[in-house]
Protein backbone atom coordinates (compact mmCIF):
# COMPACT_ATOMS: atom_id res chain seq x y z
CA UNK A 1 0.00 0.00 0.00
CA UNK A 2 1.04 3.54 -1.11
CA UNK A 3 2.04 6.25 1.72
CA UNK A 4 0.78 9.84 2.32
CA UNK A 5 4.05 12.28 0.94
CA UNK A 6 4.61 15.66 1.91
CA UNK A 7 6.27 17.29 -1.17
CA UNK A 8 7.59 20.68 1.29
CA UNK A 9 9.28 17.70 3.78
CA UNK A 10 10.66 16.21 0.80
CA UNK A 11 12.72 18.98 -0.53
CA UNK A 12 14.26 18.86 3.50
CA UNK A 13 16.22 15.50 2.23
CA UNK A 14 18.25 17.02 -0.51
CA UNK A 15 20.39 19.89 -1.56
CA UNK A 16 22.31 19.69 -4.83
CA UNK A 17 20.98 21.41 -7.87
CA UNK A 18 19.80 19.86 -11.01
CA UNK A 19 19.66 16.23 -9.43
CA UNK A 20 15.79 15.19 -10.08
CA UNK A 21 14.80 13.15 -7.27
CA UNK A 22 11.82 10.47 -7.48
CA UNK A 23 8.79 10.81 -4.68
CA UNK A 24 6.10 8.89 -6.88
CA UNK A 25 5.56 6.71 -9.34
CA UNK A 26 1.76 6.26 -11.38
CA UNK A 27 1.96 3.47 -13.53
CA UNK A 28 5.02 4.14 -15.57
CA UNK A 29 5.20 7.62 -14.64
CA UNK A 30 7.68 9.35 -12.59
CA UNK A 31 7.23 12.60 -9.83
CA UNK A 32 10.47 13.88 -9.53
CA UNK A 33 11.44 16.85 -7.34
CA UNK A 34 14.23 19.16 -8.15
CA UNK A 35 16.39 22.56 -6.71
CA UNK A 36 17.42 24.49 -9.71
CA UNK A 37 19.52 27.54 -9.85
CA UNK A 38 21.80 29.07 -12.73
CA UNK A 39 21.62 27.53 -16.13
CA UNK A 40 20.87 24.32 -17.57
CA UNK A 41 21.59 23.09 -20.80
CA UNK A 42 19.89 23.10 -24.04
CA UNK A 43 17.91 19.66 -24.59
CA UNK A 44 15.21 18.04 -25.46
CA UNK A 45 13.12 14.91 -24.62
CA UNK A 46 12.57 13.35 -27.71
CA UNK A 47 10.46 10.61 -26.80
CA UNK A 48 8.00 12.41 -24.30
CA UNK A 49 6.17 15.99 -22.82
CA UNK A 50 7.47 16.78 -19.94
CA UNK A 51 5.30 18.37 -16.79
CA UNK A 52 6.86 21.46 -15.03
CA UNK A 53 5.45 22.81 -11.82
CA UNK A 54 6.95 25.52 -9.50
CA UNK A 55 6.59 24.62 -6.07
CA UNK A 56 8.54 27.49 -4.80
CA UNK A 57 10.51 30.43 -6.53
CA UNK A 58 10.27 31.49 -10.53
CA UNK A 59 12.35 30.15 -12.87
CA UNK A 60 12.71 30.64 -16.98
CA UNK A 61 12.12 27.65 -19.15
CA UNK A 62 13.91 29.48 -22.81
CA UNK A 63 12.81 28.03 -25.87
CA UNK A 64 14.21 28.34 -29.69
CA UNK A 65 11.47 31.15 -29.77
CA UNK A 66 10.74 32.13 -26.76
CA UNK A 67 11.06 32.84 -23.05
CA UNK A 68 8.76 31.66 -20.12
CA UNK A 69 8.64 33.25 -16.62
CA UNK A 70 6.74 30.50 -14.20
CA UNK A 71 6.25 31.09 -10.70
CA UNK A 72 4.90 29.42 -7.70
CA UNK A 73 1.97 27.74 -8.41
CA UNK A 74 2.41 27.53 -12.58
CA UNK A 75 2.69 24.86 -14.44
CA UNK A 76 4.36 24.05 -18.02
CA UNK A 77 4.27 21.48 -20.26
CA UNK A 78 6.87 20.97 -22.60
CA UNK A 79 5.79 19.32 -25.54
CA UNK A 80 8.45 16.28 -26.58
CA UNK A 81 11.21 17.46 -29.51
CA UNK A 82 11.34 20.63 -28.45
CA UNK A 83 14.60 22.15 -27.77
CA UNK A 84 14.51 23.62 -24.37
CA UNK A 85 16.65 25.76 -21.30
CA UNK A 86 15.55 26.02 -17.64
CA UNK A 87 17.09 28.60 -16.30
CA UNK A 88 17.01 30.52 -11.88
CA UNK A 89 18.78 33.36 -11.23
CA UNK A 90 18.03 32.19 -7.40
CA UNK A 91 17.55 28.67 -6.39
CA UNK A 92 13.81 27.41 -7.37
CA UNK A 93 12.18 24.08 -6.41
CA UNK A 94 10.10 22.30 -8.93
CA UNK A 95 8.48 19.16 -9.47
CA UNK A 96 8.49 17.45 -12.39
CA UNK A 97 6.14 14.54 -14.16
CA UNK A 98 7.04 12.19 -16.58
CA UNK A 99 8.01 8.80 -17.93
CA UNK A 100 9.93 6.57 -15.89
CA UNK A 101 13.75 6.24 -17.52
CA UNK A 102 13.83 9.93 -18.63
CA UNK A 103 17.31 11.14 -18.37
CA UNK A 104 17.32 14.78 -17.43
CA UNK A 105 19.43 15.89 -20.21
CA UNK A 106 17.32 14.43 -22.57
CA UNK A 107 19.45 14.03 -25.60
CA UNK A 108 22.26 16.34 -24.75
CA UNK A 109 24.38 13.65 -22.10
CA UNK A 110 27.16 16.25 -20.20
CA UNK A 111 28.51 16.26 -17.33
CA UNK A 112 25.05 17.57 -15.66
CA UNK A 113 23.65 14.47 -16.61
CA UNK A 114 21.95 12.15 -13.62
CA UNK A 115 20.81 8.89 -12.77
CA UNK A 116 17.58 8.88 -13.40
CA UNK A 117 15.98 6.84 -10.77
CA UNK A 118 16.96 8.12 -7.29
CA UNK A 119 14.17 7.98 -4.75
CA UNK A 120 14.08 10.33 -1.96
CA UNK B 1 3.34 25.61 -28.72
CA UNK B 2 1.75 25.05 -25.13
CA UNK B 3 1.04 28.03 -22.31
CA UNK B 4 1.88 28.79 -19.09
CA UNK B 5 -0.98 27.40 -16.63
CA UNK B 6 -1.71 28.67 -13.14
CA UNK B 7 -3.35 26.09 -11.04
CA UNK B 8 -4.98 28.67 -8.84
CA UNK B 9 -6.54 30.81 -11.81
CA UNK B 10 -7.62 28.09 -12.88
CA UNK B 11 -9.40 27.09 -9.71
CA UNK B 12 -11.24 30.76 -10.34
CA UNK B 13 -13.35 29.03 -13.61
CA UNK B 14 -15.65 26.67 -11.84
CA UNK B 15 -17.40 26.05 -8.56
CA UNK B 16 -19.35 22.87 -8.52
CA UNK B 17 -17.63 19.79 -6.70
CA UNK B 18 -16.67 16.86 -7.57
CA UNK B 19 -16.61 17.53 -11.23
CA UNK B 20 -12.92 17.10 -12.40
CA UNK B 21 -11.34 19.92 -15.15
CA UNK B 22 -8.56 19.08 -17.60
CA UNK B 23 -5.89 21.47 -17.28
CA UNK B 24 -2.85 20.06 -19.17
CA UNK B 25 -2.27 16.97 -21.13
CA UNK B 26 1.42 14.91 -20.86
CA UNK B 27 1.11 12.14 -23.50
CA UNK B 28 -1.83 10.26 -22.75
CA UNK B 29 -2.02 11.68 -19.32
CA UNK B 30 -4.09 14.46 -18.03
CA UNK B 31 -3.81 17.14 -15.00
CA UNK B 32 -7.22 17.57 -13.78
CA UNK B 33 -8.59 20.09 -10.99
CA UNK B 34 -11.22 19.14 -8.83
CA UNK B 35 -13.19 21.18 -6.00
CA UNK B 36 -14.61 18.52 -3.63
CA UNK B 37 -16.93 18.68 -0.37
CA UNK B 38 -18.72 16.08 1.71
CA UNK B 39 -18.89 12.13 0.96
CA UNK B 40 -17.96 10.76 -2.47
CA UNK B 41 -18.88 7.31 -3.55
CA UNK B 42 -16.68 3.60 -2.85
CA UNK B 43 -15.05 3.26 -6.13
CA UNK B 44 -11.80 1.81 -8.15
CA UNK B 45 -9.96 2.03 -10.96
CA UNK B 46 -9.28 -1.24 -12.23
CA UNK B 47 -6.60 -0.63 -15.00
CA UNK B 48 -4.69 2.33 -13.56
CA UNK B 49 -3.47 4.43 -10.61
CA UNK B 50 -4.01 7.38 -9.03
CA UNK B 51 -2.61 10.61 -7.95
CA UNK B 52 -4.54 13.29 -5.62
CA UNK B 53 -2.17 16.32 -5.04
CA UNK B 54 -4.02 18.52 -2.42
CA UNK B 55 -3.21 22.33 -3.76
CA UNK B 56 -5.83 23.79 -0.61
CA UNK B 57 -7.61 22.73 1.98
CA UNK B 58 -7.57 18.91 3.79
CA UNK B 59 -9.47 15.53 2.68
CA UNK B 60 -9.64 12.16 3.92
CA UNK B 61 -9.47 9.19 1.86
CA UNK B 62 -11.13 5.88 2.87
CA UNK B 63 -9.73 2.60 2.11
CA UNK B 64 -11.14 -0.74 3.36
CA UNK B 65 -8.47 -1.05 5.77
CA UNK B 66 -7.35 2.54 6.79
CA UNK B 67 -7.49 6.18 6.25
CA UNK B 68 -5.27 8.65 5.29
CA UNK B 69 -5.70 12.61 6.15
CA UNK B 70 -4.44 14.82 3.35
CA UNK B 71 -3.45 18.13 3.94
CA UNK B 72 -1.92 20.96 1.43
CA UNK B 73 1.21 20.48 0.01
CA UNK B 74 0.40 16.51 0.21
CA UNK B 75 0.06 13.84 -2.14
CA UNK B 76 -0.73 10.33 -2.66
CA UNK B 77 -0.80 7.70 -4.90
CA UNK B 78 -4.07 5.00 -4.99
CA UNK B 79 -2.77 1.60 -6.41
CA UNK B 80 -4.95 0.15 -9.49
CA UNK B 81 -7.37 -1.99 -7.82
CA UNK B 82 -7.91 -0.24 -4.88
CA UNK B 83 -11.09 0.72 -3.53
CA UNK B 84 -11.46 3.91 -1.70
CA UNK B 85 -13.84 6.87 -0.91
CA UNK B 86 -12.72 10.14 -0.99
CA UNK B 87 -14.08 12.87 1.57
CA UNK B 88 -13.60 16.26 2.80
CA UNK B 89 -15.58 17.94 5.52
CA UNK B 90 -15.30 21.44 4.21
CA UNK B 91 -14.28 22.69 0.38
CA UNK B 92 -11.05 21.56 -0.69
CA UNK B 93 -8.89 21.80 -3.69
CA UNK B 94 -7.38 18.83 -5.29
CA UNK B 95 -5.13 18.23 -8.35
CA UNK B 96 -5.74 14.82 -9.86
CA UNK B 97 -2.86 13.06 -12.16
CA UNK B 98 -4.35 9.99 -14.30
CA UNK B 99 -4.01 8.63 -17.89
CA UNK B 100 -6.56 10.52 -20.12
CA UNK B 101 -10.32 8.12 -20.92
CA UNK B 102 -10.35 7.99 -16.54
CA UNK B 103 -13.90 8.08 -15.77
CA UNK B 104 -14.28 9.83 -11.95
CA UNK B 105 -16.39 6.99 -10.09
CA UNK B 106 -14.72 4.49 -11.76
CA UNK B 107 -16.43 0.84 -11.49
CA UNK B 108 -19.31 2.61 -9.71
CA UNK B 109 -21.08 5.02 -12.75
CA UNK B 110 -23.87 6.62 -10.70
CA UNK B 111 -25.36 10.43 -10.52
CA UNK B 112 -21.88 11.32 -9.82
CA UNK B 113 -20.25 9.99 -12.68
CA UNK B 114 -18.97 13.15 -14.51
CA UNK B 115 -17.89 13.51 -18.32
CA UNK B 116 -14.27 13.09 -18.36
CA UNK B 117 -12.34 15.05 -20.67
CA UNK B 118 -13.79 18.68 -19.62
CA UNK B 119 -11.57 21.72 -20.40
CA UNK B 120 -10.80 24.67 -18.44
Amino acid sequence: MSNKINIKEKFLKFSEHWSPKVIAELNDYQFKLAKIKGEFIWHKHDETDEVFIIIEGKMIIEFRDKKVELMEGDMYVVPKGVDHRPYSKNECKIMLVEPKGVVNTGNSISELTQDNDVWI
